[in-house]
């Protein structure tokens, strides 16, 4: 993509105050536009971002043996009477047709998932199974905050099991917790904690979250620093400074942190609402047991600027940047040969993003390089002659290559 | 995908009254779920298939320099009341939050798109400016009907342009005409018609709509059957049987349609309404002269079917079928010959859909196989050895190839 086409240039002008850096990030950098409060677009470049990522939640959810569906946001009103959710969950939008139909507008899909299974699950053979989907969600948020990362309309990945028996919904929750612990680290978050929570509206037993610690955050964690324990403070009996009741070695702390991914054992707490029944090995009936697991997408996309950036612009790793690099033509005399690379990345199907401006000062184009946050960079100039410098977003070292040895390194998956 | 894993196995004993044939089979065939009248989800197989039709579709719309973003369902009131629509589009579900707010849920989207473009567009530098996005759209239809042709929640692609004046407009107006025929032939569509039709609620002068002839349609069609000749009946003059009013050579027919795509000429409606204006190359202040396309993603994925299928099941071509091949293995002595061959399938990059049931019928197989209707069929029978029968789905003529033949001919597009 030429960066004089692109729709959604960078700005720097922006005066207005944001609560949090990923939103000033951002909207500074083109990625997302704000709607009203808590909705947002997301223009070519968050799109692309957006893409990637469920892109990699997509392959490993089907590592795990996932089956991707799609179920629809409207949510008849029965259906959530039947679970007697249809006034105890907080944030459900409930919408009133003209012609008299209710609906409420799907913050989660248990309603839909369950009845759904119920039409194919007839026997412990049907069992497990996994279906998950990624699709927009709304909550009715009383305070929608930190852009995009607690909206009234964002992506979620959102995958439900279904199982004969609670050893088997155990060993297949200890293997999304693997999976998700993968994609987190593929979006370029490192230190994401495992922490006990309290089951929310969903489940009496406990559940556990993916936290990110970083100060846009609004959870409340207590965690260790010498080891994994974590636990939302809700349900902590724990003071910062306390002895780890895990490791009885550290001492623990308390930050904010953003929830980035959630699961929880839901027991047979829908299938029993719905009478999902199967035939188990013994002859007899019975509810399967469920699990749920959520990943916020939007919000995981918010939460890699927040922990991943600089004070020039965002650091986004190869996997989720919006282009595989920035090529960048600092010479109104390499036009040509700019132009050049520029087609034989694209013939080789490589993603580039071409800032072919020639009215544009060289400081500023590598301004808004660095705001964007592609890890790799191109740059043509006047000393590049029929070569190119390659230079990642974080090294100052730059390196002057031949364009089939750009070819070759942009080949390597790191 | 190992069709014994597969959710949403056929049924064959549905005794349900479908009202259109499209319904009837994805059902049967386990593409999709009905959740509630208009309302349905889309099981793993009717996944895929959308999938595909929405690459295909993303495909042609970058081809003519489409830009994709996301924008949100949840529309703010205020901007609904900017363009005097929001008590005079019928079918727009209204949403109160608990807070107060009152949203809209997206129809359609020029009262996002319109303040977008103008946060960006300042010169006719800016211009022409194409955005698109995939999205689920809402309509508080009174009838919903005909299963996916006609629901209250659906998938569309919507393109919005922004052009200097109208003869950038009508150029670009020809070229996604251009595009559209091309999306719904490599859908499997041959026979679309290119139909004049009053501008709706959206403009004023006329629009053109896509429409397949097929009597599950519901819009009635004029078209000359020597001709491209159509109109939609709303806006004829003209009666069945009258003379050709444009080729004068063949009479015209009347029937049913569906509407799959539609075009619009919105002029300056949307930018007037927004204020949303441009320096013109004669340095005066301008508003954009503004174009609308739809395509509505899961409709044609039903019109498809509407259109393509015989008496024993959905035709799909091997564009949007929603595996590659149909591997049958109709042998329990065969069992290791056929995993081997899925595997070696797999591992070339094919998707594969692989009956691997032993339990079944082989008759009972052959007849799954027709009602998905995946165009390319690989069957390892007693008879095949080391080797497989290729037939496809449409004809029964078979030829018996090595492993090798096999990836070679799958390796070729057509």
């Amino acid at each position: 993509m030429r960066y004089s086409h692109l729709f959604g240039k960078t700005t720097s002008n922006v005066t207005k105050k944001y609560d949090s850096i990923s939103h000033e990030l951002l909207m500074k950098a083109g990625y997302i536009d704000q709607v009203a409060a808590g909705i947002f677009s997301f223009l070519p470049l968050g799109k692309r971002v957006l893409a990637r990522i469920e892109s990699i939640i997509r392959d490993e959810m089907n590592t795990i043996g996932g089956q991707e569906i799609a179920m629809p946001a409207l949510q008849p009103k029965a259906v959530w009477e039947t679970t007697d959710r249809w006034n105890s969950v907080d944030d459900l939008f409930k919408i009133k047709s003209m012609y008299g139909k209710e609906y409420g507008l799907g913050p989660t899909h248990e309603e839909i998932v369950t009845p759904l299974a119920k039409k194919y699950v007839k026997s412990y053979r049907d069992l497990p199974l996994y279906l998950y989907q990624i699709a927009p969600k709304f909550r009715d948020e009383a305070r929608a905050k930190s852009g995009i990362l607690r909206g009234r309309e964002f992506g979620m990945k959102d995958l439900y099991s279904f199982h004969e028996n609670r050893a088997d919904l155990s060993s297949f929750y200890t293997k999304v917790t693997d999976a998700y612990l993968t994609i987190f680290k593929r979006c370029g978050l490192i230190d994401v904690k495992i922490t006990e929570a309290s089951g929310g509206s969903f489940a009496k037993k406990y559940s556990h979250e993916f936290n990110v610690i970083t100060p846009a955050g609004e959870v409340d964690l207590i965690y260790c620093t010498a080891c994994n324990f974590a636990q939302n403070t809700e349900i902590a009996a724990l003071q910062k400074g306390d002895v780890c009741p895990h490791c009885t070695k550290g001492s623990v702390q308390i930050d904010k942190a953003i929830e980035i991914g959630n699961i929880f054992d839901l027991g047979t707490r829908f299938s029993s609402a719905f009478d999902l029944t199967f035939t188990a090995r013994d002859g007899s009936q019975q509810f399967p047991m469920m699990g749920c697991y959520g990943i916020g997408t939007t919000r995981l996309l918010g939460t890699v600027v927040e922990v991943n950036h600089d004070e020039k612009g965002i650091l986004w790793n190869r996997e989720t940047a919006p282009y595989d690099c920035h090529l960048i033509n600092l010479s109104s005399d390499q036009e040509k040969h700019a132009d050049a690379v520029y087609r034989t990345l694209l013939g080789k199907g490589f993603e580039v993003l071409y800032d072919d401006r020639i009215e544009i000062s060289s400081g500023q184009k590598l301004m808004v390089a660095d705001l964007i946050g592609i890890p790799i960079r191109l740059i043509v100039s006047d000393r590049t002659g029929r070569d190119i410098e390659w230079k990642s977003r974080t090294d100052k070292k730059t390196r002057m290559m031949t364009v089939a040895q750009v070819i070759e390194k942009l080949s390597l998956k790191s």
